[in-house]
């Protein structure tokens, strides 16, 4: 199986797995389990093939699919024996992250040989999925944690798309992208590596502003 | 007019009212009754159709538009009429998730041949309307609700699927697939129906897990 | 530069501020800032795109992504100076919403040659980026405030297309719809210019109805 192939399966079912962990955490029936499993799994590679005009992975081969539905399975079955299942959420969405900004980039670079589409293409492919799955669960968004997050896309993104345009060789460029984005991820989980934030002051509620 | 297409717009127009209904809880003006009825009424086939790479529907034939419309004009003068509009709301949007199912599975399996791409794209085709819906009006998302839903949509989409692929005549799986759909989410909501949540416990807030 | 790419900066430029504002007041870091200038610039057109099954504009073109991001550094160093940020991210939205209203009809009626078509799309690319932004940043949405907003997009897009349909000179209809949309929207925000909302009485919270 050619190393693209694996990742994007890889990113499916991780992200998949953090969908049927936020319908655990809402205590939703095993179809609620199908369902956000779906959605976050094939979410950001729908939204990626949408933009670039391409057909729909899943529409093309529904193998995608059944991973989807084998992980919400799972989970509906497993989750129980988790201790943390918030934490596993997001260490799995940080793989998935890693494996999703690495194949949105190769696919806009491959596209449109822009290497601001490639970039932009990997950081909204891998930040797609997490926010789709937070907006239908309920849960709060990944995007407005403290910790890095957006960025780490980013990182893996940039690698992927600088190490193919400097010509080295593709699969070892899909390798160091997935490997940055998720030491950076893995660095904001583990030891709450963040920016600098934006501290003048917060905003005020609308009614509260004369 | 062939029943697949009054199966349209009748979705259409139902889904339309849904969206007139939660403006009038939200007590919008009459552009955002025109709105949110549009939204919802054209939402759906608009997510369907784009997936699918196919025209977007109401792009091809505006008259959807104008249905919408119609019934957002009329839902505005009427709606004080009802006694209550979250459970009239609550019926339409049955109505509307047991024709986009069928038709949703229907344009799927015509233009892929994949009953799993069908089941699938029945099932999405039919929340997305609601799902829409429920995030632009701030409503608790019908997702979330305890009792049986998107397996409503999955029933219908599943019959009608295994029906043509059964060699049934067509007509008869669009009835046999919007019934299978209507009974199912109209016990669910008129008997509670179910099935066993997910129990073990409900899921932390983020702040509270070390 | 010829009018409308004008007003398709002016656009994306405007809508990329109001989300690096909205970036602000959340205190997200320059990634976020970046993020949401982004999403929010280019968002309103992106959906305009698809629906109407034409190339993606700023994957065709990466430069718009740039101006989303220079406008992010711009307000990520700029915004404390602002008064009130919120204000002036309601002005801005005024003039990306005044913007888009034109173009997003320009581009409907060039393709389909329908009306009601080319005022639709109008009404929803220029809807879409405030709304996408208001629901990442997790702001109050801009849709269900009480002041008219749907409302000047349509009267923009209508004032464009029914010009453009009577034979008037079209530079003249873009100006024309931009400011239509423009004053209806910036009286609304300066006079609370509003409609009748819709009085009768207010949606219960689901669980009150019995």
């Amino acid at each position: 199986m050619p190393l693209v192939t694996l990742l994007d399966y890889a990113g499916v079912a991780v992200f998949a797995a953090t969908g049927a962990l936020a319908a655990s955490r809402k205590q939703l029936d095993i179809i609620g389990f199908l369902f956000l499993a779906s959605v976050t799994g094939i979410g950001g590679g729908t939204f990626r093939d949408l933009i670039l005009g391409v057909p729909v992975f899943w529409v093309a081969n529904s193998f995608y699919v059944v991973v989807c539905a084998a992980v919400a399975v799972l989970v509906f079955f497993g989750a129980h024996r988790v201790e943390s299942r918030y934490r596993l959420l997001l260490w799995l969405d940080a793989v998935g992250l890693a494996a999703f900004a690495v194949i949105g980039a190769a696919k806009g670079l491959a596209l449109t040989g822009s290497p601001t589409v490639s970039i932009v293409m990997g950081m909204l492919t891998a930040a797609f999925g997490g926010i789709l799955r937070d907006l239908l669960a309920g849960e709060p968004s990944v995007l407005l944690r403290p910790e890095i997050y957006v960025t780490a896309a980013l990182a893996g993104a940039a690698v992927y798309t600088f190490g193919v345009l400097a010509g080295l060789p593709v699969p070892a460029c899909y390798v160091a992208g997935f490997l940055s984005a998720l030491i950076v991820r893995g660095g904001a989980l583990r030891y709450g590596w963040s920016f600098a934030r934006y501290k003048s002051r917060p905003g005020r509620r609308p009614e509260d502003i004369p």
